[in-house]
């Protein structure tokens, strides 16, 4: 029988706050601290008596964070170093900004056995499986390092291998109308212009494929001035004639897919007010949405739009991910049906 | 001792869905049932397993209003008057649409003893009283009509009520930057502009006054392309000197006034963000965000800015003014401490 | 030798004021009068001394928009019907709002001998002809009825058509991410949401076959929270495997279209910007801008992104309208490189 | 009789390249150069064949500045310092960014006889006088450093001093709801938040009193997600009773401000349009606005709103500068007809 793995969070941001929280709501694997570098509001809040994360343990990332947290007046605890000398740590989520992952990795991760898990924002190499719950849980199985990748790559993987289990995919072209900022951010922009995504493809068909390594898929990207939701638009050309009944099944039969109308949720913003309705923590989203009643099937085509809540999608893929890295549950059903239930995911 | 008050919410919109489900939280008042006229996501979302109402007896606002429910497959028991017959409500909340109230009134609630709060969307001779809990909660107990003003309001008079015991108002101008629609919105703009209140006064200043009577106030408002929350900018003329120690103490003894410096929380959108890290449902914040380095003290006149959360701040006054009206607590203490401590008030 | 063609615009509003000015600035074709229903402050500015309309005769739309102008102190020397009772119009540019075109048509136009030019606002059926000047010109030569596709539609004609000259097309997708509102607007939102196009395919692909009849196309549409211009993504299969090279020369080639490169115009606002900075009337982009850095092309396929100013960019289409309804210019050719110049088109 | 004085305009942004423009419209001043450090988007098209400033004699900030346009391929004539060195040069309108006025005062301008104009990014002591046309030209005649403040101290000065001109002030309270950005913009927010400004009084009203210095001014203020002017809403106190009538004529004796009727102009953004409307190059709108049927005036209390575009409103100021700072016109209204018939401006 396994014992509970140990897992820190490293990076208290719009990812790393989701995730610590949803450990907490594990009962397979244990919480014990939380790192980060600056006292920023939102790690003091989390820490309040009335936040989720009360009574977790705080570290700093590095020396420079614990004197950061220290001179704030936070009851930090040491820093990561100190619980990796004590093998105090099984698994590490890194969650710091874009780039700071791999840095850590080799400052600090590698002189310990911890195993870590970390996100899109780091280049693929960082890992050895970039990972999707559904797609690919049997190859991160205790690996040592994982990379989740982001939110737009997380959903188009589980609608995409929805229609390639099923019929199959010769061509995937996706339009990516990209929410600019996070609901909190208030320096950055555009106030009133649509940003064009200089890459062409833009990165996230690139991203997909160090998933789906065979997909011949493309994308473009723009950036909108909304905070609340990414919204793709898709071409497929799949192997065979298909139906609009056989590919809403496809996506029925994925976890983590739901269906609303457009008719009854016009706008990204009434998908998102259902999810306040519901009263889910930071009305987070897990789930991909796919607007049922704008699927449109055309022989071997399929035109689907679907909305992704960019802050907590791959909040269950990281949960997923550390049962498979640390091999507490071998099987990726059982351990999507636990993340599942425990964050109360739709389906 | 006094059995609950049976109260029925009318209107799930913005305010009624929030106010329904701060009564199932009270254990001194009971909630009967919610009554709408048309199957919209909200209530649809709200009823569901997962949704914070779900096994709330629906009824129809009126028989119209019982045949759109119906026909939309939602299980409606009935409509308010066929309550109303029976003697089964004490208490109605009027959170319908502006206006409605005021027809529901003359339509419905005066054929029967019920008593009704109203909101601020309506005029103010619909009832007897303009409530606020700390103002005049007292003016309340036992009458048949009253009703809550309007988030702009209640806030104004939290802050101002504050500085009038302390120190006496001679003259308060009052600038609103308005949020222009709630976050689900998406037909209502402005996208890019300002739009001006054409009411000089705006009607925020003529509605203080139907609580504080004798204020010598004059307000004047934009709306501006945000959803998050309206800005106060108020410059307030007192009757003695005073100063900054003892105005900041004025806001904090006063309920439901709260203090976040702007320099950690520059934005409105900082500060939304930590009642979604607190995870309160619908990151409601009931309470004003007075800015504490932004509060000015020079002689006679201060000068401060304040936050307030146009969906969720009369929330508490509500509940407060059910007790009020149906007299079960004739102390406005005791059911300020009640809601603050159902709620989750910070203070 | 032809006279100078008499027409009229009726609808002074975001086209109409723009293609009323731009037949001012014609030497061929004579401005008789514009016609409005409403005093708008639009129609006072344009006809106030400084405005670019002034001394231009007005009338109003019917006997009804007669009185409103007359009501608002306006100059105004009858209703249209007075003019087309005296042979004064030969040809009614109609600018009125969506789908009023057509009832004027039929409650007015039809009565008399009068040529008129629609706009893409109003049914296909409306007209004899869908124009789009390179594409069709001679198509609309002499006919009594034609209409001007929307600013999406043109737009989209121009590229695709270029690329269907040089390598022939098998099949198009669109993404479109539209701007919500005209610049001016201020009750419509979405102030942060993105809104769904419900219409599956939207309606641009099956408005760009109108003209181009046998193009494979298919559109997905949303909208978001911009003012200044929409952005195309945009996939195509072409008939046989071509070069980077020559889809730029094929735009290249294409009058009203013109490269910026995204690196240096990274976003719609700094793309508009170049043409306030042109001191272009009100800032009018008639050209199509492709972003050169962003065109893809694989084998058979080409992606690229395209910006369209939704305000101006059918105005030089309505003026080649004119001459091919009249028959005064039989060479296509002759007409564009005419409007070109008097409106300062780049290419 | 004067020769014309010699300009250059070191700084080709927002204000810079208005200004240049604005000057080539003058027929007693002489556009001798422009220079600027990068070779912007703007600095480009200006210079197009099309462009307002084609054929203008193009000079490096610096050296630095040199190499960079010469790298990108401009055809540029050197440096300030070498026009500075041949005397070629009397007045420089400096428009670079905040704070690298002064630079450029101790490294470059304090070396040469020159004269400058400093714009309101700048410190207050960076000049010897910080100007306003209306209020106090004459003290800026045969100045050497002269200062044209911010578009908001501008604007406030133009009708404060109308106010007081007539009644006396005795109190003056600002709360701006200023544009966050200008339109070209895209990196920088908000997009849905006000931002509160974090100086308490904000910085400006202490910039007007470096022009009106024994005003009792008070200012606080927020940005908001719009790119297209300022809103000011305003309350004074004047030193006796007035009446609207009074306050009314004192705007309407004052220059470069006018009315308009929120009742007809709605929002920023229909104000703005009608300046797009009237063909003004870039829309520019060097007037303020009062909002005629928003001004209230009761007893000894004037509240007014005012909307100010930010980019426009202080190129008129610019223009008389000149005239002033070098003698040739010491007559202010003289002057400031000049640039007002110059300029289109309407009053």
């Amino acid at each position: 029988m396994h014992t509970k793995p140990k897992v820190l969070v490293n990076g208290i941001g719009t990812i790393g706050k989701r995730v610590a929280h949803a450990i907490k709501l594990q009962d397979d694997i244990e919480l014990v601290g939380i790192a980060d570098k600056f006292p920023t509001a939102t790690l003091k809040t989390v820490l309040e008596p009335i936040g989720p994360l009360y009574g977790t343990y705080l570290y700093g990332s590095d020396q420079e964070g614990y004197e950061n947290l220290k001179k704030a007046g936070m009851w930090v605890n040491g820093t990561i170093e100190d619980l990796l000398r004590n093998g105090a740590i099984d698994v590490i989520i890194d969650c710091t900004p874009e780039g700071i992952g791999a840095i850590n990795k080799k400052n600090i991760y590698e002189k310990y056995g911890v195993k870590v898990i970390f996100q899109g924002g780091e280049k693929a190499d960082v890992a050895e499986v970039t990972f999707n719950s559904v797609y690919n849980y049997e190859e991160a199985i205790d690996k040592r390092y994982v990379r989740v990748p982001s939110c737009n790559t997380t959903s188009l993987i589980r609608t995409l291998s929805a229609i390639e289990r099923k019929v199959g995919i010769d061509y995937v072209f996706v339009a990516l109308a990209r929410r600019a900022v996070d609901p909190h951010e208030y320096k950055k922009g555009p106030i009133n212009a649509v940003e064009f995504d200089r890459h062409v493809p833009s990165h996230h068909s690139i991203d997909v494929k160090t998933v789906m390594k065979n997909l011949n898929i493309f994308s473009l990207a723009v950036k909108v001035p909304s905070t609340l939701a990414h919204t793709h638009m898709i071409d497929v050309v799949v192997e065979r004639e298909t139906s609009y009944d056989e590919v809403l099944k496809a996506f029925e039969e994925q976890t983590r897919v739901i269906f609303l109308d457009a008719n009854e949720y016009p706008a990204t913003s009434v998908i998102i007010e259902k999810f306040r309705d519901y009263c889910r923590s930071r009305y987070d989203m897990y789930e991909v949405v796919v607007l049922r009643d704008l699927v449109n099937v055309e022989k071997n085509r399929i035109r689907y739009v679907q909305v992704v809540h960019q802050e907590a999608i791959v909040v269950p893929e990281n949960i997923d991910a550390i049962r498979a890295i640390t091999g507490i549950e071998k099987d990726k059903w059982k351990s999507i049906k636990k993340t599942n239930e425990s964050l109360g995911i739709l389906k």
